[in-house]
């Protein structure tokens, strides 16, 4: 009897996807960021859709301040619409919670995604609550739909061998806080989605080492990682780097062309966030395997 | 220390809404079956969003057939997008399961949601998965976007007093199967809506008890029901009809010049599906109390 925790996240979504319609030659569906969504010739943008949960005891502790989960929960999402080189406009929060949940903690909650939707200029249009039984975990659920314009939009499977792999900030040392505390690299991702034109671009939610093999096979390439050349959180190691996850961090796919120009100008357009070189996409064959990073059923 | 448990779904949501940007001047927000999203001049079409949850030992038993659970997730959805006049087009589902689950479970739920989105010619656009702790209560959120074209938009808040109240189907008989095997009345809605341009339409999926008084508020009116009008379900009663919920049938306030045009074109368009008067909307005062309808936290 095969359990999710035997066949894990990757292959689960594999499997699942082939059971259901999907939208005709889509830009994007499952597996990137966000959905993708042409309203056809005439629009000068395109619509991007993405759903993303949180649950209590998985991502974040029943200690966590309520406010903080609430500017989490928006922010992933956030961020996922940052690196397909867009906006999230519009909100829907589904919140399924135990019935002796304190009314004050839902508040709290709901001022924290309030902080999150002042910060992306975003509004919140519909939301459900429900509960669980108790003693379950409560379960955030945050859709939004956003736009990206059509020149604009950059996709995971861009990628070309060759390309320089960048990151933004630092990477591990979600545990000591910097999970539920991050800023999504919004005004990075449209710089750079509007400038610079990445192949390829996702956000790092589940560590380096498990995305980046998703942004390479989305993309047909392997790649080549320096560990010596990880921007590591103070006090975190190499591994600790690509397997922490949840670093919302920017992963950048440039063609090599682009480099020599791209970092002067990034640090003169954001002085304080490091854009880090870590590697480069290869053929599809020359691929140096990474060890850790999460799996949402391992 | 207020929980959930003490106040309860609406006066929960009513307190939420404040602490969150909205969008300005939307025609229906939180609080109607669908977020109506206005694209400006020179749409025909009105955007709509919604999402909404199905949890384990809440909206489905452990022993629930998985596939039957996909389509009810999928089909709720499609119900409400049909009360305000309207179609789903593409789902975002989101589906936290515990790490015991059964892969083939799973499969089943997702080739129910197929079902569904086959039925509604919708797709699926984007997924995420996520565990829950061990033991925790699995939850099934899906989120949708839709169009409603911009004359055939109908609000719980247009009713007025001396509107006639039709219920579609029968009332009550949930546990008995019903809530999992329903079909959205996606075709009389529409028909409805583009025809007969009721004054106030919502689906029924707390129970008459619950939902006609929010239909009834948002439209700044009280409301008289006849209970021995009241379409019961097969060995149902009165009380059972008012309040066992998930019934996913139209609610449908009417302006009465309408009325007696609608009865015969109705049975003439839907013969196999019952319309019945149940009751009028009245001045504000003049309100019967309905005891019972479901609450998610009590």
């Amino acid at each position: 009897m095969t359990t999710l925790r035997d066949i894990g996240e990757d292959r689960l979504i594999e499997r699942l996807v082939a059971l259901v319609p999907q939208e005709p030659g889509a830009a994007a569906g499952p597996g990137d960021d966000c959905a993708v969504v042409d309203y056809g010739l005439g629009h000068d943008t395109l619509g991007l859709l993405k759903t993303d949960a949180l649950v209590a005891g998985v991502h974040f502790t029943a200690g966590a301040a309520a406010r903080a989960v609430g500017w989490k929960a928006i922010a992933r999402v956030v961020s996922d619409f940052a690196a397909m080189g867009g906006r999230a406009e519009r909100f829907l929060t589904t919140v399924a919670l135990p019935p002796e949940t304190r009314v004050a903690w839902v508040e709290e909650l709901y001022l924290g995604m309030g902080d999150g939707l002042r910060a992306c200029h975003g509004v919140l249009a519909g939301g459900e609550t429900s509960r669980v039984p108790p003693g379950s975990a409560a379960v955030i659920s945050v859709a939004a739909t956003g736009s990206v314009e059509r020149g604009h939009l950059v996709l995971r499977s861009g990628g070309r061998p060759g390309d320089v792999l960048f990151v933004t900030g630092t990477l591990g040392g979600a545990g000591l806080g910097k999970h539920l505390a991050f800023t999504p690299r919004v005004d990075a991702a449209l710089w750079l989605a509007a400038q610079w034109k990445p192949s390829a671009m996702m956000d790092l939610s589940d560590g380096l080492a498990r995305d980046l093999p998703r942004l390479a096979a989305a993309s047909n390439c392997g790649y080549r990682v320096d560990r010596s050349a990880l921007p590591c959180t103070a006090g975190c190691s190499a591994d600790e780097a690509l397997g922490d996850g949840e670093d919302y961090e920017l992963l950048i796919a440039m063609h090599p062309g682009r480099v020599p120009g791209l970092q002067p100008a990034w640090a003169a357009a954001f002085p304080h966030l490091p854009l880090t070189a870590v590697g480069e996409l290869a053929e599809s064959h020359a691929t140096t395997p990474l060890a850790g990073g999460w799996d949402h059923f391992r």
